[in-house]
């Protein structure tokens, strides 16, 4: 019954395409998130708190078309540990939709004001576009399996992780000037940059172990 | 084949032992993560960082045994979805032993100084306390399915968002006298207690949508 197997391969091909929509919409949703954020642009950062309800949509019809694939073909072994992986996935990515969500926020919340003092322009704009990096190259691996660039995915952690700390540098220089209600934005501003690269690379390794049968470290 | 029901009932009871057991388990570890930060206790901070690794341990062990039940016994239906639904359970529990995790590594990073200035202990204390409430309810709920009890869990989030905004007004205050470096350990921390509560509420919110159909808001 090859058309049976072609039939669920289909599915299958589905749901990765899906996935790899969703990162499409966190990598555009976190870009956008930091442009809004550097620039004190009200009206891009009501539109990424605007856009991130479609990819709760996304997201939850993806589960719900999981779910019913695995009801209707029983899939085992392999097939079934790549339908339960992919429910993980589109978790992860819409945890990053959320970041890019919550970044906006405080865009929102500071308005007219700027959230970022100048001397950290810099940085948070680096972390933007490890953001984007990162989760340009998840969708890409999502779609190649390529395990090679799944690994790279957490050298391009290491370097987010670099940011983070030089933000926390700065915040706590004795020159630091801003205030308290600064430091607060800015910290969380960075935890969510640093989570939203974490849930990239828990989906690059979520690649890697399907793929491999191991651990990536 | 009644018998053959009977022994997917037990694998399913199963299951819903270990949710139980994780939430007890991250239930001890924020309470123990709490204590050690408001008393900066370097040795239980260092027990809740171990103790982890149990609670990983223990949610890998189950997510495979799910896993394996849906290839063996290839559910349909309620079944499958009250599978699906512990498999995303137990990754919420697991992150909710993270958070505890990240508080103690707070309470040892400041050690032998204290990480909360006094004006703030009441407030932790509180946060801390209702965690606690929070997943020995969450742990009831999973066990009973009580959609009633399963509600009351979105009231105590309520609270904890109260005790949330509370440490931002302290912190906002002129009187704060303790530096940005305090600063930022209390937006994490207040993080912390706050997405820990959210996972719990999001565990209730599944058993309330596995037991109605409906979402519970």
């Amino acid at each position: 019954m090859s058309w049976l197997r072609s039939a669920f391969q289909d599915e299958l091909d589905g749901v990765t395409q899906t996935l790899v929509d969703l990162s499409a919409l966190v990598s555009d949703a976190i870009t956008r998130a930091t442009h809004a954020l550097l620039t004190a642009d009200i009206k891009e950062a009501e539109e990424v708190i605007a856009s991130d309800d479609r990819v709760d949509d996304i997201q939850h019809e993806l589960d719900a078309r999981i779910i019913d694939i695995i009801a209707r073909q029983q899939p085992v072994a392999s097939d079934l540990r790549a339908l339960v992986t992919a429910l993980r996935m589109s978790a992860d990515l819409e945890r990053m939709g959320d970041m890019a969500h919550h970044i906006a926020k405080i865009t929102r919340l500071r308005h007219p004001n700027a959230a970022v003092p100048s001397e950290l322009l810099l940085t948070i704009e680096e972390m933007g576009k490890v953001a984007r990096l990162i989760s340009d190259k998840v969708g890409g691996v999502i779609n190649s399996r390529d395990v090679e660039k799944a690994m790279e995915v957490e050298k391009d952690d290491d370097e987010m992780d670099k940011l983070h700390r030089k933000l926390f540098t700065t915040l706590l220089d004795d020159k630091w000037s801003h205030g308290t209600e600064t430091a607060i934005d800015i910290t969380l501003i960075g935890r969510y940059y640093e989570r939203y690269a974490d849930h990239a690379v828990s989906v690059a390794r979520r690649v890697y172990f399907l793929v491999t049968g191991k651990f990536s470290k």
